[in-house]
């Protein structure tokens, strides 16, 4: 239940969608690494919230309490504690687990891939940050998805409106859970459920509605500088001053186009302490209705500075920012897009089928298709002692072969080779 | 217990040797697939006889019984079940898991990858069986591993002399497994085994090794099927004839020199019925001894021609063949080689570190980096605001960057970049 198969047709696609997400990884010099899908449960616990409950977890009588990974961050996180490494810059391609009611006709499976960037050192304020950044607006651009907006904030900003606005410091982060749902939602119900559900007055839920309303872009970053109350807060202050520094940063990477400050984006996890960020995609006009997966978030991350301290002896800090790809989304907008096209995915990469038009030649198919494998040419043959002429070429259409290579009597006997374009019909003696 | 992380400097060295193995596995038109780590437990049991303690089984309070995959064969036949595809040649990599006692420095872990490669379908005799031979030929020629040498035989041809030497059909299996370990110990000591521990009679254990120490080639299998008392029984029969024409086919491929049909290969799993291969290093003459993980097998597999039908509610055959390619020891193999020679495996591929002489240059380097990224070369530069110029030049030496592009005011106001080459040391205005 919530897993499923990748037969030959998705497999393509995918390898296809992460060769262009890896170019982009290895293009900003990024390594790659791996960690087991087992850690001990206690690495685990704590730290994804009500997410909590979604671990799977394994039997081992008499042995370590275990448990299948939940993200490829936390996994991060104790790798650089326990080799203590301050200093990295890494992908991670890898499949997570998640004990969740699947839904999978949304997307929403219990295994499925993750694919994070990730940039770990002391750095000089928001260069990696701005990095983080540019990586999604290549790859969504390379991938060619359509529109797409990246809304950026910051949670020193968000958590410096709760302040100002009243807002008791534990209620921060539950507040910050209904802010996130403004993008699903009207303003008028996330109001009622600051109100109802998580006992705000009204005066506070409406002087907060004032601010994470708001979007723009360097414009507004200096107006909220400028804001009597919000200037005032020390976190708001940083938040700000460093948003300044990021939107000088993407101007000078010639991004800011796609890119949004926009105080409504919270972000559901907890470990996040500074600049946030997340990429959706943009309904086109003349998209159709009824393709529900052609919207929504595709990417998103953050800056999380403390996570690396809580799995150090002596709570040593490790500053880092990441993105996460959303590999299983843009994979299905891909795969509807190719149904849609009619586009058949070759699932092999065969260049040349070896082909005989008589019965008793499978010695020659063998000896010529092994010479072809050894000068590193990609070959099929029919696995019959005596296939017909017509089904070998039939197999040929079938998977997108383009070239048949006919060896028959006549060949054999001149030294050489019918080789026929499969889609044009026409044959040279080579 | 049993895992590992793996830092960018294995990933680096895996990705070469899977590229590698990848590569051999389209040139034969293989296409890819990939099935959940997670199957229902009810899938594993009684496929993995005695390795059936060893599946980790997951906690799912109420729902599914659930395990972490033990191999790879299982559920690509399940899959072909499932899906009722009688006709694929797929390869599969992807991590397995055994709840074994981890023996790290041996290679032995909890969590590993396998490698596979299978051909299902009803096909003429032999020519899938000869493929998968030529794969293991290429893949470890291409791999250049040193001197390797291919065991085959065949179930049948074992079975058969078991029956001839009046052995109770019950015994056929443990009697494989004690003939299995004549590559680790002498004769004598498998001897003793079959009569002590496998209760078979000293003539019978006799008989029998008088056949499975024999190997050869051709001329093997010739005075095998001239054989008064072998060449009487029907499945010896068939698996020396069958032998006979994979013997021709590895022949046309050119690769016998390195194929030893040897009666002592007997394989572990249950579910072969047919051909079945292995994969040995050969030790070199001037090998150092201290170097154990040098020899041993690094790939096997056979045919299976039952197993899909397991799976089918109409027990409907599939026949089925593949290769498995022992990429752990492999990798072990080449990371000793690596540490040895002192190579230093370069973790990431960047082309270029974009560098500035001055202090108050940031601005300048963000927008060529940019540049740089979009025109889809692989660059980086420090998260500093003003590095030295030694710095970033020993960042390159550090990292295997070979070139430096470098712009101070003077190529600023000249329109120019300088691009170094690091280790030449040498300079041109660009």
């Amino acid at each position: 239940q919530g897993t499923r198969d990748h037969p030959p047709a998705h497999m393509a696609l995918r390898d296809r969608l992460l060769a262009t997400v890896v170019a982009c990884f290895k293009r900003h010099g990024a390594a790659a690494i791996d960690t087991p899908a087992l850690e001990l449960r206690e690495t685990l616990v704590g730290k994804y919230g009500e997410g909590a409950r979604l671990i799977y977890e394994l039997q081992e009588p008499g042995g370590e309490l275990l448990a299948l990974r939940y993200d490829l961050t936390v996994p991060f996180a104790r790798y650089l504690a326990m080799n203590k490494i301050t200093n990295i810059k890494r992908y991670h391609i890898a499949k997570v687990y998640r004990r969740d009611n699947p839904a999978m006709t949304r997307g929403r499976y219990r295994e499925f891939y993750q694919c994070d960037f990730d940039i770990a050192g002391q750095f000089d304020p928001m260069i990696p940050d701005a990095e983080c950044l540019k990586i999604m607006h290549e790859i969504l651009s390379d991938l060619q998805l359509g529109d797409f907006l990246i809304k950026v904030n910051d949670r020193r900003i968000l958590n410096g409106v709760f302040a100002i606005c009243d807002i008791p410091e534990s209620k921060f982060i539950t507040t910050c859970s209904t802010v996130d749902k403004l993008d699903k939602m009207p303003w008028e119900e996330v109001r009622s459920e600051m109100i109802g559900e998580k006992g705000l007055s009204p005066e506070a839920a409406d002087r907060i509605g004032e601010y994470v309303q708001l979007h723009g872009g360097l414009d507004l970053i200096e107006r909220l500088l400028q804001d009597p109350k919000l200037s005032q807060n020390k976190l708001a202050r940083e938040g700000l001053g460093d948003m300044k520094l990021l939107f000088e940063y993407l101007t000078l990477f010639g991004i800011t186009g796609k890119i949004s400050f926009d105080l409504s984006l919270a972000r559901g996890l907890d470990y996040y302490t500074g600049v946030i960020f997340e990429a959706v995609l943009l309904q086109q006009e003349n998209d159709h209705v009824e393709e529900p997966a052609s919207v929504g978030s595709v990417a998103g991350g953050g800056r999380y500075d403390g996570l690396v301290g809580t799995f150090d002896p002596k709570g040593r800090k490790v500053p880092c920012v990441g993105v996460s790809i959303g590999i299983e989304r843009i994979f299905s907008i891909l795969e509807q897009r190719v149904k849609a096209s009619g586009e058949k995915v070759r699932t092999t990469e065969t260049q040349v089928l070896v082909a005989t038009p008589q019965k008793h030649l499978l010695a020659a198919r063998l000896k010529l298709i092994s010479e072809l494998w050894d000068a590193g040419i990609k070959a099929e043959m029919l696995y019959k002692k005596g296939p017909t002429l017509l089904k070998q070429l039939q197999y040929c259409e079938d998977t997108g072969i383009p070239l048949a290579a006919i060896i028959g009597e006549q060949e054999l006997t001149d030294g050489v080779v019918k080789l026929r374009d499969v889609a044009a019909r026409q044959e040279v003696r080579i």
